[in-house]
């Protein structure tokens, strides 16, 4: 770098030559075509019902890839040969929240449009994101299949706040985008909902796995169950990780804790048996607040499930 | 409320007009006889051994009632049939702990004495409020039965600092307020006890269950032991709840934090359990101190066991 | 309130029976006309350019009215005599940003339009409600003065992110709602401007006093130079505080602190000294996110600010 | 120490040869008769209205005593021939507070009967430890007198809560132990007292010097004023210094903390001055609360007043 | 102590006459020959890869003793038998961390030469300290079989960084002060290590056991395993913990910490079946930085490592 | 840069089209030769007696940069024409200080060799960076001046600890890199040195103003009359600012705070005048600890005091 062999650019790490981190594959895009996966942020927040510094996230856990390798020492597989494309963030508008909603769409689209081979793993944001992503993403792709990790719906109605982080589901639904019939919510909470929104959610033929089917079941035996709903149903399967599915003590950093979460660990299994399937083509991770998380860890968490969801990739080569 | 349609007293939460929050049904009591759930606080702190500041969790805990719904996916139940009382704190002396200890004793028998049907939920402050609680209660109630959630027995000397959070059981034991056949210890923890307070216990005939039995056991298991036990022996269970039960790393805000302890989702059964028990009719949870707590998850996990409680209950309608 | 001697709602203070805290004296809004000073909540902070939580401060403002007494020993003076009416907070639209400026434009107006002998004391939120608010008082009041104080012009274009708490002054000079030779504004910072901004208001006849001239001159003499050139140009004066004003470790809870600034001091004098000009009809402050501050250190001297605003207000009478 | 060369007591501190730290020269108790300046701790907070942690401030302050040497360089002056013994805290009780303060004035009554050369440095706690001690002071050394530091007179009633740390010197005004015209209160602060309580100090013929008055006066003229006053009518003068006179931004760790407070630099000088005099023959601090502090700044500054105060002594031997 | 009945040292905590704290049986080493368990604090940290605190955790794992007991209630059994001598903390020097080391290494041996029948615990400190540590022991010892508890295999290469740590088990296997047969790592983590440094410890015939291990299989059948293969190849056996094993949510206090961890129930249950081993001889707990903690939890959970160590050897007595 | 409209590199800021920042001016370097002002990092704070970050205050020091803007209001001036250029950190041996420091005098030696007309701004670290510093410096420029700000002498002895940033100036002198004539210390506080270092640096011949001096005296009077001191004595002058020289309410984030400070308004006022005169040729920042400070005040103070010393420069142009 520079012509001085001490001289290195502000806030460069300790490098360990037989160590490769997970920021060492992450590389910034270089304006080619993207084959695989890549990341994309989605930073948006004013559009939560509450206080949120969610479109901190995308730089936070970006932050957390230089904490973990690619190593998985439990496959005893390299992620290294993936070569994952970091294409920035979209930009938000400041007080126009309905066209930053748009941004997000229009810019998920183009990249779609022009990059047949791109895997998106998109970091929000808070969960209005979802919206704009899986749009464009369905128009890119066909049927979608959604798989979604939250405590809550999500399909609050549109006019007590407009198009907020409560209500991603219901637009979707509503616009037709994905069926109720291929969508699946997993970790729905006691107490976190209302019984009109369950009703709704019924009637629009969506499937409900409660907190009390995942302290009682296996996961993978749920999304097995999910998987074979889909089947011929859908062209490929979105996976949207609202990260308030997991209990406040493991991750303390998302706007709306509370106790009778999943387990990080529940989680892990569920996102590499996800990745695992070839169907399943994107990614998104949202409803993390860096500004009111400890030491980052919800972020951390976040980078775990990347590197699962690769890792599940990874088994399919 | 005011002439102009955008005014609003200030703090108001944004409203789903689908949604009821469980702060919803929790009314300020209107001083007519109270038929079911009421809750009272006991903001006393003084008188703890170790400096705390549990005089604040009844605020925090009624502030976490809106963070949390109605609605019981699990059991598909709506608790907006209860309608909750909230009949306010007792307010405690500045520099008398004795005085306001006997506050609490006479404020919740003059309550029991005009509201028969009234099944109090008190809000603590530090242990040492069980003492006047459960005497108000036997008092007005009969013969009382109690089940301890704890990491500790409770039951020091007096000599030594008078009647602290470190005492209330020796206080009902020698004042025969309970028989120690009628009081189970659940969570009793290594290393946070005496030989000689087990021993004290022990020959007051006191059921305890000791972490490694909660580690090895069903709780519902012990719970029904327990029950049977009484049975016939008295005519109301008390529950009393120590948050500190509840291991550090899901109670984070006890003053007397440390792990190995009960997991939040075992204590969460079995409040649900004995809530489904007609004979159980107070409920109390102290040793909350929300200055050391990290995003009140330790008051949102006492509005989560005040939620299943109510869902036991439910469960008997 | 209750019939029980000890019973009382919940959080209930200390009461001293011969200390009258300022809150004892800020009664919500009766309904009926208001005669003298009130205040309104503005709680808007997603139009900040950078992440606030500034819509927080109107309930840590109002939290920190009873830290306080109502009795000023410096002047021997008991400022009970006022009755001050809160009424309430202007309620925010969670998506509309927009709509919700407007909103703060037309309820103030409506609230202008029927108690013509209202004094308001506006809390924000950010700098952004300084347009509709100034707007609705002008409309109401007439040709309207503005001393503002404020490390920032706050006159950013309005094409790089819309109307934001960059923007305010921009939007009243272009739109004509105050003439540039009736703003003056005090405090305006080194390296927290540009050069482009500070010719803007040049050419339209703003006043500027910079940080340098606070240091060498007294703050009273700059306020009658002020005076002095609004008279006759103006029907009444609109003080708008910009907490940043203030140094940062003084005001430590702004979004956008640093070093160089103003003096606690130097702002209470030149505060009190405004409450004293008859024609001063009006006062806001903003820019306190609480959710940075330390202790609520910054939301205690905006208390102080209306404190000494009122005892200005006092030695009129 | 050890008979290994690097095994030291834990924590160890680094230890520089050619530098004595403050804490070099407090000394345990050694049990013999104490000539000159000694400490005690007096950690009593239960008393206190709001929620406090002061009984934790004579820890911190002792800490702070190894950030800090021993040497003057602004007069050239080493305080290491003054010899300190600290005789450690005065034992409270855990639930009668009451009993608390007796302990306070009991033991202080029997130091000072048996060692009559001993200056005391009294470290609080709250303010309600300042009447036992002058108690007990007084009984020890005939007529006392006091300057107070504090933005708050002190004199609430007896009624509404027992002797809190709101009521000191109303304990000492009416039992007579100190007479009105020998207290002498400065710092005294806008908005945060009453006028009722103004009056009953003026009733007593107590001096009061305001926060108007250090801003316009110099604070060595004061004192001087006040010297005067009590020329002949005192055998000695108490130093009680409450923290919260100095302003929120340079002492942040006291319970009611605000703006319009007195700086460190004035306090320093006054206290140093204070030093000087012969017949200061006593010194406490209050009102310092570690848990609410920012890195212990507030501790610092008690370890600077005590320091000054000795280096005033210094500049009479 | 002192001749006043209310005066005590400064910080003396509440005594219960009936309860043994652990604290009240580790004594400060009296210099005679010390027989059973001792403890050492270790505090280096400027070894550290990445900014740590870990040099201070010996202090705070010490005063997490205080605020447990000795009594297991679980194995009805009294550790006060045991009388733990503790050494105190070796002296680091501030600028030359080889020297350090050196220290260490020197001060272990020594205190190992004359005291044959001491049964150390190590504090550290970071992982830097376990390659002197061992060294020492092993010396003295013969040959030592070690059960690492990581998250990371430890054996990075010594170019890049010197002896850090994160390389401590290297410099043990090529110093051939261990064997790579008598290594057992348990907890090796998922995306924390490379297949370079895996490959490593392969050709070393290191023994590891993945998390995915730790998560299929008792903890116990594992340490059997280990304890199978040991048998008969080493003399002593030395277990070496490094706290990061365990899940961020239940240490949250580590440098490095991730989820994906151990649960800390596993690791006392492996920890007091260790202390049932009579060749287990020397136990040492690093990588603690009490500044990056949440209230000492991470302290307080080593000690409950110490304290079932006690137990598992007080069980073979 | 992308070719996507809305997408840009992740945390990219608001950009207003007439506004430049700091950070806008501050380039990487080019590699080519540097003319005029240039930052190096010297990240080290392992050299530190007490735990220090301060290896971390480049990089906080940075991020402020984004925090200002180019434009002095006070002077009517644009910094904009300066172009300054990063040369990024000196890379720090994890291990071995002592090579560290040895880089920085060799990265330095080269970069003065090969860049004659660049002027340094030196980032640290703490206080030790100064030695190897000021030797490089004064190698490639000739007789060298030192203007020290710190409350401290920092000339203890090497024995106890080492090069440490206790002892910079004790090796600058007697390795007579510079003369003890040539070196002026301002702002040596009360408390915080020992008399025998006052003794060393007398016997040097160093002068020291104290803080008793920064009280009574104008900062540009004592600086003139130490220019005058080294005028025809020295080639160039090079000011060394250790931040703790400011009191702890507005520099919180040293590691050594304390009360008796100077004010940050005084040190930007002796930065400007320093900035004005043609000889002073360097300038270092050392001693924040971005760990332990508030919201970055002090590095936020350090772009100030950057920032008024090319104003300063600016002046002479
Ligand atoms: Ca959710
Ligand atoms: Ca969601
Ligand atoms: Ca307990
Ligand atoms: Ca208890
Ligand atoms: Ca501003
Ligand atoms: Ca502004
Ligand atoms: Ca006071
Ligand atoms: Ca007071
Ligand atoms: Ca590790
Ligand atoms: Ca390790
Ligand atoms: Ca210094
Ligand atoms: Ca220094």
């Amino acid at each position: 770098m520079s012509s001085f062999q001490y001289l290195k650019p502000t806030g460069s790490p300790f490098v360990d030559r037989h160590v490769t981190r997970f920021s060492d594959i992450v590389k910034p895009w270089n304006e080619q075509e993207i084959v695989g996966v890549g990341i994309v942020g989605a930073p948006l927040s004013k559009s939560s019902i509450s206080h949120s510094g969610a479109h901190l996230a995308p730089s936070t856990i970006r932050k957390a890839f230089s904490a973990f390798t690619t190593y998985s020492i439990e496959d005893d597989c390299e992620l290294s040969s993936f070569e994952i494309q970091d294409l920035g963030d979209i930009v938000m508008h400041v007080t126009d929240i309905v066209h930053s909603q748009d941004r997000i769409y229009k810019t998920l689209s183009e990249i779609y449009a022009t990059n047949r081979k791109f895997l998106p793993i998109i970091l929000g944001g808070d969960n209005s994101i979802t919206y704009p992503s899986i749009k464009a993403f369905s128009k890119a792709k066909g049927r979608v299949g959604v798989i979604q990790f939250d405590a809550h719906h999500d399909v609050r109605n549109l006019e007590d706040g407009g198009t907020t982080n409560g209500t991603p589901f219901r637009s979707l639904l509503e616009s037709n985008t994905i069926l109720g019939e291929n969508l699946v919510q997993i970790g729905i909470r006691d107490f976190s909902n209302s019984k009109f929104y369950r009703k709704y959610v019924d009637s629009h033929g969506v499937t409900v796995f409660t907190m009390k089917n995942v302290r009682e079941r296996r996961i993978t035996e749920m999304i097995d169950e999910a998987l074979q709903m889909m089947k011929g149903q859908v062209d490929v399967i979105y996976v949207s990780l609202d990260m308030d599915v997991v209990d406040q003590a493991e991750a303390p950093g998302c706007p709306a804790i509370g106790p009778g979460g999943m387990s990080a660990a529940t989680l892990i299994e569920a996102i590499t048996y996800l990745g695992e399937q070839p169907k399943v083509q994107g990614l998104e991770i949202v409803e993390i607040d860096p500004t009111v998380d400890f030491r980052d860890m919800t972020s951390r968490l976040a980078a775990h499930v990347i590197l699962h969801f690769l890792k599940g990739k990874a088994r399919i080569k």
